[in-house]
């Protein structure tokens, strides 16, 4: 059990450094100063499991409660502006960074509402947001259309996930394995997506 | 007293279906997939109740405790979809729900806040909050200048059926006959200022 | 101590105003109706608060606890609308004002979460985020790119006036002394910046 936590607590670690570089890389585009990529990191990194946490009345609030996090995302989010004035992003490993940080925050959402919700189609979407609120603010600060809405199978690969997690706990397996393969399921669908460019119908209302 | 709180169950699962139409038929002139619809959907139907349910800390979240709420929306922005593969949206009858649901939505907020405030301004302040701040993210997330601020007597008639409302309490009549009258001015306001498109003075600053 | 407390919130009622303020001169350069610019008035002048107390779990809301906030908002929102139909706003005095409001309102931001919080960093955030989430969402809803992320030592002036004040604390200085030399270096900062068009180097990636 300790070795569980202690897994679930150094993922959701390595999920804000990712959140946080894609927002700094978002804010780079837009040209924003310092702070400006400070904030859009943070905001990208905690957006999600803050919706989580308010909507869930689950105070302290965890970057709150662990400032750990703050420091984590504050760090990634400067190393990123260094690494970019000198080298091009590896985009390829960022979109797998990401799929991996919607992997992580996707699973905790779950565990973490499963603590005090039993309903399983609220843990899935609580799950979802976890994964998907932060890089949907990211956006609307940028004043974009939310990629969310945009980018395919993303929500879907979180749904999903969150959905085979809860699922895998009618079976006997451990819980180390569910995690594992909830994880599995989004950062496939996400991979996926991005190699055989997947997408669910477009609904197209003629004006 | 049951009665009352059935009637005012039924009408918000109403409200909460318009809304969820309203926000598929804005997702669809976006082009957006099937799930960002739904997305939407549910944003636009549950962001005012949502809004109210955190500013009060009240919990939990009306749609945590009675997932109904997620059925109907859900079930509502699909119908959408699959209804307008074939036929054009009724605008008319759309824009007759919509102010169905504002009524809706402002009456069951301001009786939802009375259990809690006694202040009325607040109660009325509470009571435009859940009508109108599901389609100010509809609007924010789809990129627009939010309807609400443009779209003339929409803030103004929830202002005013809650206030409405409010005082009626102190007639002698019944809770239901307060219910209906409250509902009819925002109903009116709305209907009377897009026949005859009323509007407030716009403000207009020279740069 | 009563004076200290008296004079907090005699300046954040006067922040709020500010705040009103120039949330109301922002709608009407987007051209909304009396109330749209009132709505943009009240959420310039209480998202910040709002988002803290929300973040902190302290309820009621400041705004729900005491609505005299309310009513200085909306006073000051008309009276910008009455004012502006005759002559121009004095850009200069808004200015000044501004940085004031923000000083405020990041000062006594630093002081509230001092009650719940000891972390000195959580203390600066939620500092800053009183100070600027207001504006921030008052350009989010009328579809800018947020003023914070481009107006040049806005959120570092109250990262820096929280700290500053914070590191006060330590000192065997009043906390009125205190108060006014965090407030003053806000003030200082905003103010030089846009005396001199100070700002922190901008990070731009190449696409």
């Amino acid at each position: 059990m300790l070795d569980e936590i202690r897994l679930l607590y150094l993922l959701d670690l390595f999920g804000v450094s990712v959140f946080a570089i894609s927002g700094a890389l978002a804010a780079g585009r837009k040209s924003l100063d310092l702070l400006g990529v400070v904030i859009i990191a943070v905001v990208t990194a905690i957006g999600g499991g803050t919706t989580r946490d308010l909507l869930l009345d689950r105070h302290p609030i965890f970057w709150i409660a662990d400032p750990t996090y703050l420091s984590v995302i504050i760090v990634s989010a400067l190393a990123t502006i260094w690494y970019t004035r000198h080298k091009a992003p590896p985009e390829k490993a960022l979109l797998l960074a990401d799929a991996l940080g919607l992997a992580v925050f996707t699973i905790t959402g779950a565990q973490i509402t499963q603590e005090v919700i039993s309903n399983g189609v609220i843990i899935v979407i609580m799950a979802a947001i976890t994964g998907t609120v932060g890089g949907l603010i990211r956006d609307v600060l940028s004043n974009d259309i939310p990629m969310i809405m945009r980018r395919d199978i993303y929500a879907t690969a979180a749904l999903a996930g969150a959905t085979v997690y809860l699922l895998l706990q009618f079976t006997g397996l451990s819980s180390v394995t569910n995690i594992i393969i909830g994880m599995g399921v989004v950062i496939g669908l996400r991979l996926a997506a991005i190699q055989w460019e997947l997408h669910l119908p477009r609904f197209r209302l003629e004006e």
